[in-house]
């Protein structure tokens, strides 16, 4: 059996299929770009390709996506539609993932980037908070990493809220579900977290009208993928009050570029999509093992719904 | 029945008699700066009293530590040595430290001072670290606080070792004790977190001696009393590299003096003794009832040991 992997990396895609040969002794596996022999592939392992790498390959059983999301691999205009798509989620991901939430969640809560700037100016100056079982955090998106994000700020105490496009049910997380019922999630809530796949639904999201239905002062996370985010509206929102902090960790372009504004704003934390990463070591395993299933069996757990799109 | 409030700013006094005077409408509640019959007085209720204030009422029956520390109380040279002391602690005190030290540890971890450096620079730098039960945390003082932050931490994936002078049993924290296992305790501890009661024995803990057992790059997490570290010893640590950083809540003079070097240290995060407080609602009928509990029966499940110091 044969498979080829890309990333935009040469030397991770080296990695990786140094990886994959050891796990899977009896299959054929190189890199994307060096195949010279596109119909006898039947799996294809990638993070971002580019338009055109995937169809390249007329008989491709399936595709893999290195991530969580599957956006990346349907931004392909060439995409053949029918292909199925494999998504791979494990157990560093979502454990980086929550990891990542409770602490810029828990940053906001007490307010950290105040306290920073009391420091550099050499002041004791002590801002008072409420304890977490008074602050309302809401996370939209509960899949693999919403769900486990949320149910660990329920953990720290948080009053914790959840929005998903379909009912979920999280112990101890309300959950809200549905376009109705956005309003009603965001009532109140003073952290909001997106972990939502991107979809043309989910698509800017984060906008003026999302924003104006948080209490005046609520804080942002975005770490779920850059195009969720209108930055116009965020910028207008930081300069009106109604937003107070934004910890984004996704950009439209990445990496961000130097000259953009986030950067420099005061009220803006920048990390460079760190949330959360599928590690070379553990990821290969699951990609192993659910290119292994597929073959055996013609479906995976994980298997992504691509009109959907998650 | 009568009782004294005191701390060291007028108008909490105030708002601490005015709610003790309705959560207790059959006693008589002054502040202890403005009785003026002592030999009436059975109760002292104090936060960091004066020397001498104590011993100028003669008939105590107890004295109430607004706070879980009692180091404070014990630093009056003229206090009674027989005389109970009452401990407050409470759910919101104990919320609060585990909020503290969950925040810390995870910016810690995630490499957070080093993150905001980078966007300062307007950098895309991003550090990979390992998922959180790869990384082995430590908390000094398994009483209340020490016992719910290590529980917390464990809950977040951390691979988590607590340390107390007797032996605890908390699930999933590795619990040494006694003097014997301090250096096992301290082996391979990346992020270190004090919580012990101020004692002459845990005087100075945080000392180059300390440092020296904890792995190269440790980074030290102090968020019980500004006696426990030896500041001059953590300076040296930081320019070695033997500590990587520090994040400091509390401090030998508190406010911090704004000329104190560790305000512009790079490596050291500054913070107003804001990691956990009794909140004047909560903590006044925890100690209404700890009084009324105290005057019928004797006793309370919150005596400290005056000896022991905690």
């Amino acid at each position: 059996m044969k498979a080829v992997i890309y990333t935009p990396s040469e030397p991770i895609v080296a990695s990786w299929v140094e990886r994959m040969r050891k796990l899977l002794p009896d299959w054929s596996i190189n890199p994307l770009t060096e195949e010279d022999d596109p119909e006898s592939v039947r799996y294809a392992v990638v993070w971002r390709p580019r338009t055109g790498d995937i169809a390249r390959f007329p008989n491709l059983k399936a595709v893999v996506s290195i991530g969580a999301g599957i956006d990346h691999v349907l931004a392909d205009a060439e995409l053949p539609r029918k292909l199925p798509i494999i998504r791979t989620v494990g157990a560093d991901l979502t454990q980086f993932m929550r990891e990542y939430v409770a602490l810029h969640v828990l940053r906001h809560h007490r307010n950290r980037p105040y306290q920073a700037a009391a420091q550099a100016r050499a002041e004791w100056d002590a801002v008072e908070v409420p304890p977490a079982p008074q602050r309302r955090v809401g996370v939209m998106g509960l899949g693999n990493l919403g769900s486990f994000a949320a149910q660990t700020l329920a953990g720290l105490g948080f009053r914790t809220v959840g929005w998903a496009r379909r009912p979920r049910d999280i112990e101890g997380v309300t959950c809200y579900s549905g376009s109705e019922n956005f309003d009603a999630f965001l009532e109140g809530t003073e952290i909001l977290v997106n972990l939502l796949p991107l979809t043309d639904e989910t698509k800017n999201v984060l906008n003026a009208e999302t924003f104006g239905k948080l209490p005046k002062g609520a804080c942002i996370i975005n770490a779920a993928r850059g195009p969720h985010l209108v930055e116009e509206d965020l910028l207008a929102a930081l300069d009106s009050g109604q937003i107070a902090q934004a910890t984004l960790d996704v950009f439209n372009v990445e990496p961000l570029p130097p000259e953009h504004p986030f950067w420099k704003h005061p009220a803006i934390t920048v990390t460079p999509h760190i949330a959360s990463r599928i590690d070379a070591g553990t990821g290969s395993r699951i990609i192993a093992a659910n290119l292994d299933t597929f073959e055996k069996t013609g479906t995976v757990e994980d298997l992504a719904d691509a009109v959907r799109g998650y």
